[in-house]
């Protein structure tokens, strides 16, 4: 049997999560693709711990202070690094150090955090092709919302025309409580952080930071575009007053924070701002913190997906669909159809 | 460069956008997979034609009396066959014989009708597995809208509670008539049926039969499940009349045959019949032709998909996104990245 070892880089709600559902999946890998996954190394900023025969989650608990970095998850002996560290998007975030070292070792590399694509991923895609590692993204792109997949794998084929997308869950969540109460932002935005739905510092989601990052995301590794930041018009939520949102009521239309993508002469424009949308609209009834994205294709029309998976499980599940797809090209066992569902 | 035959049997409107959209990404499959893909043979039910070194378009108006059958298909040559004949879930339909026939010879199948997959599914999958041939049906499995791709792909790993689907144009088209008009069942497929929305014989798509058919192939090839019609409770909308139609107007909730999955201890039971939806749910606004389905998960929540695209075109584009997966696990040459948006 195959041996399959796992590092975790970031480890916070997400990392922790993807440990756990991981170590509870071990019996599904090795009936399913003949493999022995072990997880054998986890870090957060400052302390971590390895263990070359694999971790138990009753060991999770107890950290090393000095056990991080990529030197240290390299030295671990992982094949295969799962990176879910925080975001940033203007350096790239401690992912970046993390994800350049796997993917330069030959590792198959599955990231969670967004800031080291949009800052770095024409370089970790050059990395990932030049020593043959995986770079699998589904937990950046919109995590249980399948969107990257959805363009390569279900509409395969077909040319992408048009794309956009609640990418936020945080801004579809204001966005509705405002609409739903008739509020502003700024009152708004306060009862969403008393309920612990927005964070304290929240500009990075309102001020449509978030969305864009997603949407470059999807356009660079999904489409094969090459943007950055300064090539998208960015609007956020934060303007938007509770007259506005009485207006949209009265009209009949539900107003998303949403990022959008159209083929323009054989390449791709975008952007991210306010797009309101009749009630007969699917978009329109995307509520609370789900998330959707509609791609029109050439041949296929409009395909769209709404995903609800509740955080952190869901982006978890994400990332470890990466890790199935990984196993599944690396082992050329064929697969039992009647295996697949279990 | 390496060659792939293309046979397809079945050759009436599905067949043919299949034939054209085929012959119109012949650059595609050069450039993206380093294929030579050429259509060798087409046959209906009493006439063909075939030629080893490529049929072109022009060629596919006149097809010549007695080339037909799986013999036919056999001599062409073709090591892939797309099977888009007639369904008819009672028979196995025309095309099961030259689904047989392929599967046994080892090449790798393309399934657009449901007759043989309903009528012969356990078998047919069983002679892939024996042959060591691919055994694809997103044509089948409501075409343009993605269902077994979401869960063997973008949910991965994840474990199916329950489905539910509109997987039934026609009548999604006359339940949205009714609903928008008042009608009853008789007025609105009168209505339908003037407008070329329905069948002269409506009653595979308005008893549920071609739901229960395309539920049937979700389970069977997409759960592991191992279920007949028998054991599905299937109910149509030809009783729905213009009172129970105001009836539910009244209430603010709207009307949908729906064919419907889900995990009892550890089988999967389901039926087909109507259930209704308030105004805010995405699935009442799954408008006209349209098709959707909602898939619950352990760990990912729900996942809903619409779909949306036009016959014959979006059933041509499921199948040729089927081929397309066919070549990238028959050819073992990396993908360029860049390449694969293009």
């Amino acid at each position: 049997m195959r041996i399959f070892r796992i590092a975790i880089a970031g480890f916070g709600g997400v990392g922790r999560a993807t440990a756990n559902l991981l170590l509870s999946r071990r019996g599904r890998y090795r009936q399913v693709y003949g493999a022995d996954v072990r997880l054998v190394a986890v870090c957060g900023s400052r302390s971590g711990l390895a263990d070359a025969g694999g971790l138990e989650a009753d060991r999770l608990s107890a950290l090393t202070t000095g056990l991080s970095g990529a030197d240290f998850v390299e030295a671990s002996g992982a094949d295969i690094l799962i990176e879910a560290g925080p975001s940033d998007f203007r350096t790239g975030g401690p992912g970046l150090a993390y994800i350049r070292s796997a993917l330069s070792a030959g590792h198959d590399t599955i990231v969670i955090s967004k800031g080291a694509l949009v800052h770095s991923g024409k370089q970790l895609r050059e990395l990932a092709q030049g020593s043959g590692a995986m770079l699998k993204l589904s937990g950046a792109a919109a995590a249980a919302l399948p969107t990257i997949d959805l363009i390569e794998h279900s509409l395969k084929g077909c040319e992408v025309l048009e794309i956009e997308g609640i990418l936020n869950a945080t801004t579809n969540y204001l966005l509705d409580a405002m609409t739903t109460k008739g509020l502003g932002f700024d009152a708004a935005l306060h009862e969403a952080q008393q309920g612990g739905f927005a964070e304290a510092d929240p500009s990075n989601d309102t001020e449509g930071w978030d969305t864009a990052s997603k949407l470059l995301i999807i356009a660079n590794f999904g489409l094969g575009a090459d943007l950055t930041m300064v090539d998208l018009s960015v609007e956020g939520i934060q303007s938007v007053t509770g007259e506005r949102i009485r207006t949209w009521r009265a009209e009949g239309v539900v107003p998303k924070l949403v990022g959008s993508l159209a083929r323009v002469e054989g390449t791709f424009r975008g952007g991210v701002g306010i797009r309101t949308y009749p009630l007969t609209d699917p978009f329109a009834n995307v509520r609370g913190k789900n998330k959707a994205i509609r791609i029109t294709t050439d041949v296929m029309g409009e395909t769209l997906a709404i995903g609800s998976g509740a955080e952190p499980l869901a982006t978890a599940a994400a990332a470890l669909k990466d890790l199935e797809h990984i196993l599944a090209a690396r082992i050329t066992a064929p697969i039992q159809i009647s295996e697949r569902s279990s």
